[in-house]
């Protein structure tokens, strides 16, 4: 979190946790993904859907955000997440749901593709 | 648009498409509405749903956010929006097509509270 | 200004003051002066000095941001900027004054360069 | 760094260092200092001079700010920041240096206010 993420009301602003959704989704996707050596496949965002359950303020400590495929499809998939945290009596609070499509485009042409097999195969691993 | 608004893709972020309407949002509910003149009544976002159709270009003009009402509820409503602009020749381009849903709220104690005859007054207005 | 540039203390945060900076200047520099068609020459900042005097409250009206080139040098220029207004009255508020070094740059290499002729005649004309 | 953290010329934009700095200061400030028990005294920023030296890069790693304070006058005190990192090989790399002037305010008056015995104390231990 950043304390620019708080707005005027105090408290962190709803537009920032689709900026958590976005960084957590790239250090996924392409860190650790088979989209890091591959400078031909790439994605975009075409939907997202957010559903907010409570406020969350800002802290020091980073707020934790949870991802995991919920659909793989020909030329698209979903990507699930989950903004909570769990206190010391091990009671979870959860901040938001969010779903997010991303089609696969081939990054030289601009237009979209067919999700690859190799990213097929890593998307499963996180498959719900 | 600002120029930041572009990602290291070169087009304009999807995150930045919320911003654009949040200030929609924001001058439509709080300089024109009796929102503007009431220290008591305001609203929290609660879900968001936004279909990217197209890229979207950096430019100097600013891009055009169209609002309406979908929805009244008792203590919540919907507005929805379509970013989308119209060339020279009256082809209409449609960036964005969002949904948000907003609960009223009761500023001074900050939990909900039923939208006011008032506010309902102003919404039907807008409404589809 | 956006409704986001406030911060937590409810007025502009400084940072966003860049930020108008930052798009008063690439108005300036790619909408209207020789680099808007000059595939091979662009700016980097190396250099900011801001000083703010006022709270600047959000509004819906935006903010005039005033450039002028105070240094013409070989590899670099500098863009000064006040962010002020003038009410009806015709009393000038200064928010802030700022200067900022930019150095020309070899878009096709990423290296340093001179100023160009042609961009020398365009800042020229902006000179103090 | 976040990945919205670069711009369209694909390195981390020089407005988003001034964001490290900030969540840097704050975090020093708000959470380790007097100030975090204070209700009453507060600060407000009234000057940066940054130096950009090298371009950033966007990585999964974090970026390290070391803050220290150069100057404590009767209502206002210098904070000198490096954003810098150190390769395996012992190789530091400086990105940036900046200088920012912290005003001290009354934060229920909002008017300038001398820097508190308690908070002098504090910044004295992280005087150059």
């Amino acid at each position: 979190m950043r304390w620019s993420d708080m707005d005027a009301l105090r408290h962190i602003n709803n537009v920032a946790f689709l900026r958590y959704l976005e960084d957590a989704r790239v250090d996924w996707l392409y860190h650790r993904s088979p989209l890091e050596r591959n400078t031909e496949e790439g994605v975009m965002v075409v939907h997202h859907d957010i559903d907010y359950r409570r406020q969350l303020n800002y802290r020091h400590q980073p707020i934790p955000v949870e991802l995991w495929v919920s659909r793989i499809g020909g030329a698209s998939f979903t990507v699930s997440a989950e903004i909570a945290d769990t206190d010391e009596a091990g009671k979870r609070t959860v901040y938001a749901r969010a779903k997010s499509v991303l089609a696969t485009v081939d990054l030289n042409e601009g237009h979209p593709k067919r999700v690859s097999a190799e990213l097929r195969h890593y998307l499963e691993q996180f498959a719900e």
